[in-house]
């Protein structure tokens, strides 16, 4: 999969995206990340990006033709790259590919507080796209035409204000690589699964088996496996009913854990 | 505001906050951001700060101990910094002074997707605070026992999965950072006041007045200032009501911007 972020700060995404797991999975071709910087494009000897708003109002705002320049310039190289690879691998008669290539206009996500809210389903939504087009906004915003012509959707991280759609887009890009098939390890890609699920995960604990005066639980060391799985998951169960009962409202519970709920918190009552 | 990061990746957390705003607000003494490399409190010669899980498991935990010792060098010079501004401020006795320091604990965050969700609300809450401390997670978690004893709060910046607690730190010190008095010049910060009303932000253009076509909206250019004030409130509902109904339900309208967007729906369904 390959990310193509548009940014007026490209140091500071490639910078924040310097993980190890990213990193692993771009030395094994499973991801490329770019970052085009917006000022390349600028359209004036001072390279300036920003003009003031029309009606007035605080701040700069970011104009419509940089941005679309630097659009086009990660369109061209999207499209260049796989006509080489259909041709490379079915020397099929050029039209037809042309066609093809067409048919699937490339996704580009605005960052913006006004946008659908991300979540992991969309992440799982969004690891399908071969690329994904990443726009980060500074100052006041953008030029509402150009967002008109070439976004196609509009996400935001989350319900409060950030200086500009960098961390968006780094949060973005770690959350779906991570869905990328091959840049988890399996046994790591397990661990995530409880939260889909709708449940928490539960506590866990490390050596020493005694820190702080704090004993680690003994079914842990119990070493039956069936019953730590067991506790595990009711763990799982409390934490996510009194914590985020809202996400309680949507996990599946079998009868025989419904009971034992009802079990626990008739215990806790007396 | 001092921002203390407890974190296995410094760099990166520092980089990506490496902002224009941020950087001046630091220079000018308003805010001050730590990051603190857990790994330096490792307790033995390998400096490793993970360990197997109990009870078996995919992938490593952080230990209790070097989390632990990196908080209390965080809590230490904490105190030494109160304390000292106290004896300059103050010269009281010394017993009194060090009961107001007991008196009230530092904040600390924990990021992991078992919090509570931040917003725009969380975030003004938590500006008021002298210090706030953020731990980031790694690998498969934390010791629970030392989450116990050390986090006041726990926090999550959305519905999804990420591969540590950095990325979601730096969008929290963000998005406080902002709200700390002086941080922004008072034009901007009137700007997105309109989110916090729970509508989002009207289309913005700027020059040329036409581009690919499309004319920046003929009342923009007027320079009537109350009816480009209507225009963009209405524009804010407009958009609120399209695509957050969330939000919209919460939203105050007058009786006119009520009447108003009948008026409107009727004339659609025409």
């Amino acid at each position: 999969m390959n990310f193509h972020i548009m940014t007026l700060f490209p140091e500071m995404v490639m910078n924040g995206l310097n993980t190890s797991i990213i990193g692993r999975a771009i030395s094994r071709d499973l991801l490329s990340i770019e970052a085009v910087n917006i000022r390349d494009f600028a359209f004036n000897k001072h390279q300036s990006v920003d003009d003031y708003p029309y009606g007035g109002g605080a701040g700069m705002l970011m104009q419509a033709e940089p941005v679309y320049l630097a659009y086009q310039s990660i369109e061209e190289s999207i499209a260049k790259r796989k006509k080489e690879s259909q041709i490379e691998n079915t020397p099929a008669n050029e039209e037809q590919t042309e066609n093809n290539l067409d048919k699937k206009k490339t996704r580009v996500v605005y960052l913006s507080p006004q946008g659908d809210t991300f979540n992991q389903k969309m992440a799982e939504e969004l690891a399908q796209e071969e690329d994904l087009v990443l726009l980060c906004g500074h100052y006041e915003g953008i030029d509402e035409r150009v967002l008109e012509e070439i976004v196609t959707d509009y996400v935001s991280i989350g319900d409060y204000i950030l200086t500009g759609g960098e961390l968006p887009a780094m949060v973005m890009v770690d959350t779906i690589s991570r869905l990328v098939p091959g840049v988890l390890h399996n046994d790591v890609s397990a661990e995530f699964e409880s939260f889909q699920d709708n449940l928490l995960e539960y506590p866990q604990y490390s050596r020493p088996e005694e820190w702080h005066g704090k004993k680690v639980p003994a079914i842990l060391l119990s070493g039956h496996h069936a019953n730590i799985e067991k506790w595990r998951r009711e763990q799982s169960i409390l934490r996510t009913k009194e914590r985020r009962p809202d996400l309680f409202e949507k996990c599946e519970l079998t009868k025989k854990e419904k009971k034992w709920l009802e079990e626990v918190e008739a215990q806790k009552q007396k």
